[in-house]
């Protein structure tokens, strides 16, 4: 909660605009708030159907360390999905974009995050991004590091380096993941046998499934964000985490494929680099230039967002309203 | 070749930086130029395949006017599918984005642009964005007039305003449309029988194929883009064509779904919102925020590209690495 | 009703098992007849819908000439897909087979009698089998004759060597077809764009909507269905009016493909080629081999069934369940 | 070898007959045998592609205990697809053939025999029928016995009744299968995520593997083709293995599915009943009244055949066209 204040001294002005800012995120989330009744928490594994569906929190960090919070930005959740991108930016900075993108297309497809039909129609079978879960389990079998174990410790790494602190995972939805795995099994097995699956079946997939129970809060992956915003430079640390070009290459896969079957939608209504998890969770970066220069964080800024109940594409309802408000208003929008 | 010249005075120092500018497009484009051979002109009517496939032109119009511009930039071609873009913002600002939206979808497919399958798969059978044929053909329904001749001319005016002159339509290449639209008379006899085509077939497809027929240079389609560029506004007339928000749509498609299914690579390696045709153009729109303020053109610009020698995808092969070297040497990026 | 009984002599012992068969098919109909109420009358046209759902009728022409009727036999309803059997067998008389194979293939699909996915999806786009839309169209521009009303006069001329009057087109329903054609349109335009479409769209159309809207009743189709189960033989007429092959190879498409996607089942559980249309008819051929020495029909018989109320697979719901009774009870099945 | 002959007494006649069958059987088989030469060997596993492609051999059990026989008819094969008949039947006479159909289809599908497609597009996921991968596989884990030794073991004896001998599994093939099944792990968890599995994937792989690897002859799978042209009954034992109504249904299947890809054209052209596997073997019952009077085998017969150079569909060249030459010069025929 304090990293960035720690880090940061700020003028007084800007702590009128920062308590203006946070004014107004706190109207706008209580305003979403009710739509969370639109929507529903995921229900294959118990942690996931037990969360608080009225749960909404939100956090943002400006590249000058502004912080803006509002709701339950301290609620604890997994990434799932949002891990897609940060495994993705590890595995590119083990082997170099090049050789990841030989293993795994960038094109957006349209199909259920868990299709497999185009692995069988579109021959030889490559998987079309690595924001689905053929792609992004071909993607855990790049990981730095030999065993499964060392391959997570990697990416545990990678994250602290950004967040600034040492997250975990979460043991009980690892679990549940691992023993509701079937599809993902299915998934893996098919791209063993097209040869895009470096590792193991069960290696890629504990990997995998792994990242996607890692355990955050709005602000961590708010941290994320921002470093996506500053294309792999991290404004506080002032060093650069890995290359411009795949922080350019993920916030593009962001904008065509980061938010399931409505990944479209968010790039054609909101504009702003997102990508979500089926646990409720959006990890946006809004980078200067997207910045309107009158906005309270007119040099980019991260978001990380937190709202369980999540809508038929597997997005969070009042999560991506909450976003699309927030960009609305501070004129967000890279287009 | 002369209207932003005739209506905007140039410094000196603007004068040399043009001319340093023209100077590196001349060198960029002729180092591009060879790798034509790699592509091959479309075959599937005379007045496609008769095009020199070594033809390769530029035109880049900056925000304040500047014009940079080398090889064949002055060469007519159709507008194909780049005149899906133009047809979706007239449809908008006759109906309202809302209106059209009930109509066709955005959201990208990974699909061929002339497929079929999705509308039956995907129930009820909406066109999934209007990039792609059939969503464009449900979108040439929506023009503004009752005949097909009144909303082909409502679209010339539309072009007009933006491109300062009258363009017109290639007969010959009509009328060779019109002959092979077999396909495509399959598509929209499909979208009649779902109820997502307002007019008749014939009509329709009519209104589209004379579309794509539009003659233009690659000046024309700078322009467009730079109206894209500063969302609906023209800078050189001063006046707001159309609403911002319609703008951002548009960029947004022309992200997610604009340059077939390479569009993913597109985004991913170039970062600038671009709309390709078959016949070998290239739309592209720099916004002002996304250009690097030491360019030549740091208010954001305009590109029109043409080489009609396609790659497998149907996008101009040499314009396609014309554009992303332009993007990289003078960091157009939009993420 | 009374061609056979013209035709042929049949002797006192015959007269009561014939007697005996026609009590026991009224028994069974009237038994299935409340299963009327299980189904739905088509409805895409007005013809279709306004039949009345509770008919249900059916004629049994034995090779020895023996007819057993019941129910509403005698109700006047159009071929629809029945007419599939009809075209092919026509095509194949006036090109040969493998001509017309060249066009069509032979392959159950699993796919929707309109579907058109298939059309894209397996290149060069011939139509897998004569039995679903795609490839009816296909063979309908292979009759006999060159303009539309050729082919149909020969397809007429053809059924009534067949049944033994002359029947004609409901021009109501052809009507009705003709203008909610867009699906069907939609198939012929991309099947005239891979080039196994021979005609014109519109003459292929006239075509196939014509054989479909020809109007039957039960004893026609079982008429047509005894010549089937004689290998193209008229047992009557004792002339043979298509090759042996030809029937064969209709049968069996009739066994794979016959009953639209519940073919399967129907060769399953049924085990006697048939073919159904949406307008309730299910025409059934059963070869004197497969229909056992003590039923009322030993050496084989045709069969046809009307009943309008069809189930989710268009098959008609009490017509599909008599012909499983009386297949079981007379012990009729071709494996 | 011998089992038929040594139950059997022949008749002086019949033995003129049966020398005749086996003179002409003996002169088709090497007129075909040269087109063994446009086919290859399944390449996937060491153990088929290092079968002698030039291999071609058959038998033929008549009902009356006559056995004709030539070329490789010795030659020892694996199941392969050929098994997914028999675990079938096996299936239906543990559960009932109502348990087994709730949990597969018996529709074709036109799709490869490994397709995972239709249980993506197709909701609940059920597979489309038993002859292919999924739908064995299915139907391997509702095999009698517990373990995955005591189903192989009742699949084993299952055999044995028929064949009259013990066959076994051939462990190169079956280890050889378990280390490259990747593809069918995949549809297998696929369907343990949909529910369809009822047994562990590693179990009902191991079951479904080693009955791929069964080890036979072509007069095994004759034999078994003649209780199935017998409906179940063995007319040497004088007992009934399994039900009519199963016999029908799985006939059905072999005609419906039971030839890959290829299968409506085995219908269509042949007419017989039968199984193919990628090793090369074709099973088919010709049922008493699919005979003709005049053929060596009045009362029908199990056929057995066995040449590893396969065609694009999975199906033995040579052995097809001889089953085709076969089927029409003795006028075998279902339909």
């Amino acid at each position: 909660m304090s990293m960035a204040n720690e880090n940061i001294q700020l003028g007084q002005a800007m702590q009128a605009a920062l308590q203006e800012a946070n004014t107004a995120l706190h109207t706008w989330l209580e305003h979403y708030r009710p739509y969370t009744s639109n929507g529903r928490c995921a229900a294959y594994i118990p942690a996931l159907a037990n969360a608080d569906p009225s749960q909404l929190g939100v956090t943002i960090i400006g590249s000058d360390g502004k912080l803006a919070q509002s709701g339950d930005c301290e609620a604890l959740f997994t990434l799932q999905s949002v891990s897609k991108v940060i495994g993705f930016i590890a595995a590119c900075v083990e082997h170099g974009a090049a050789y990841v993108l030989e293993r795994v297309d960038v094109e957006p497809t349209g199909d259920a995050f868990n299709s497999i039909v185009r692995l069988e129609v579109h021959k030889p079978g490559k998987p079309f991004n690595p924001m689905i879960n053929a792609g992004a389990i071909t993607v855990s079998s790049l990981l730095g590091g030999k065993s499964p174990q060392q391959k997570i410790d990697s990416i545990l790494a990678f994250i602290e380096k950004m967040v600034g602190r040492r997250v975990g995972i979460n043991e009980e939805v690892y679990q549940s993941e691992w023993q509701t795995a079937d599809r993902n099994r299915s998934l893996a097995y098919y791209l063993k046998g097209t040869g895009f699956l470096e590792s193991s079946v069960e290696q890629a997939l504990e990997v995998y499934l792994k990242e996607c129970s890692i355990e955050v809060h709005t602000q961590d992956i708010a941290m994320i964000g921002l470093v996506l915003a500053h294309d792999g430079y991290h404004p506080f640390r002032k060093e650069q985490l890995f290359p411009k070009e795949v922080a350019k290459l993920a916030k593009a896969l962001m904008v065509t494929c980061g938010m399931y079957n409505a990944s479209g939608k968010f790039a054609a209504f909101i504009g702003v680099p997102a990508k979500s998890g089926v646990s409720g969770g959006i990890m946006a970066a809004v980078p200067t230039h997207a910045s309107a220069p009158d906005s309270p964080f007119p040099a980019g800024c991260g978001i990380g967002i937190y709202g369980p109940a999540i809508d038929e594409y597997g997005n969070s309802v009042a999560g991506g309203m909450l976003l699309k408000h927030i960009a609305k208003e501070w004129d967000f929008n890279i287009f």
